[in-house]
């Protein structure tokens, strides 16, 4: 199960088998069952995720409590409460097994320690934040220009794995509509 | 007005001096007039900026043309097409000028080849992505999670600035309601 990770550094930067074992030696393996969650709000965010098997969502509430999924991650990709560990303030956000899943985590101490020790680390902390960055700037344009319509074709586009894979709950959570919206949009969409 | 970048340098970053001045060399001053644009969609971003008078204004447009204000940077704080820089492709956003602006820039050739010869280039880099990826997570939960009033009400609590000092056009494409509702809005909030 090292391997997809190692395989994910590698191809993020240029990195000595020594300081790949370096690395790799600081992720720990964890099991979530279905709907566990890993952090809520007002915890201290303590671990960066790489998802192995299953999938983990980023979400928070609004003040009526309604979910806005923030991001998702799938097989081969990391997940973690970025804002808090910025700012080193207790997480806004939840982040969630969505299903039986197979998860690396690193500590924020461990990862950090990384950027001190192994130079490229920073490379690939770059790396990170850059895609991190890209996404959410993209869904703040999607979420501001785009209708319910066109932001369920974009994802469609860019995520299909969200539409297939997910239960509807969550794909209107992350295209910011209600459920009933997204029923009567898939129904014009994709007639039976 | 080198003095206002070296500082905020020697305030992210620790730094020698022969470093700082290596760092410093890279940067030229440039001055736009009010309402000028520095880059727009579809242009090959080439500069990152450093506002030392003024402001400038980073915005998109939904399909109907309407703008969506995603950025302001007054005196001492950095602006650049970011989405473009990270993925080296064409802008999706204008860059202007609000007011007649005095401004260090920097070509990304000359950023990213700081990135290979300063090695604390890259902690002030992740330093700039950290800021950026926290202040458009935010966008995205205010946009998503709270409505016109409570946006307003938000902004004048992070970023009282922006109303203070910029026209109210500006004003409501950066909460993203019309310039009719901003009007209510403030008439029903302000009584005179």
């Amino acid at each position: 199960m090292y391997d997809q990770l190692s395989n994910y550094i590698k191809k993020t930067i240029e990195v000595s088998d020594e300081d790949l074992s370096i690395i790799m030696s600081f992720f720990k393996p964890l099991r979530k069952n279905k709907n566990e969650l890993l952090i809520t709000p007002g915890q201290i965010s303590q671990h960066t995720y790489f998802v192995i098997k299953g999938c983990l969502r980023i979400f928070f509430e609004n003040l009526e409590g309604k979910e806005v999924t923030r991001y998702i991650a799938f097989e081969g990709q990391f997940a973690t409460a970025l804002i808090a560990y910025i700012t080193k303030s207790p997480s806004t956000e939840y982040i969630q097994a969505l299903e039986n899943s197979e998860i690396l985590y690193i500590t924020h101490n461990d990862f950090n320690h990384l950027l001190e020790i192994v130079p490229n680390w920073r490379k690939f902390y770059i790396n990170y934040l850059e895609k991190a960055y890209v996404s959410n700037a993209n869904r703040v344009m999607s979420i501001t220009t785009l209708d319910a319509v066109e932001r369920y074709h974009e994802l469609l586009k860019i995520n299909p794995k969200i539409v297939s894979r997910l239960p509807r709950k969550i794909v209107s959570s992350y295209i910011n509509v209600s459920q009933e919206t997204l029923s009567r949009l898939k129904a014009k969409l994709d007639p039976q």
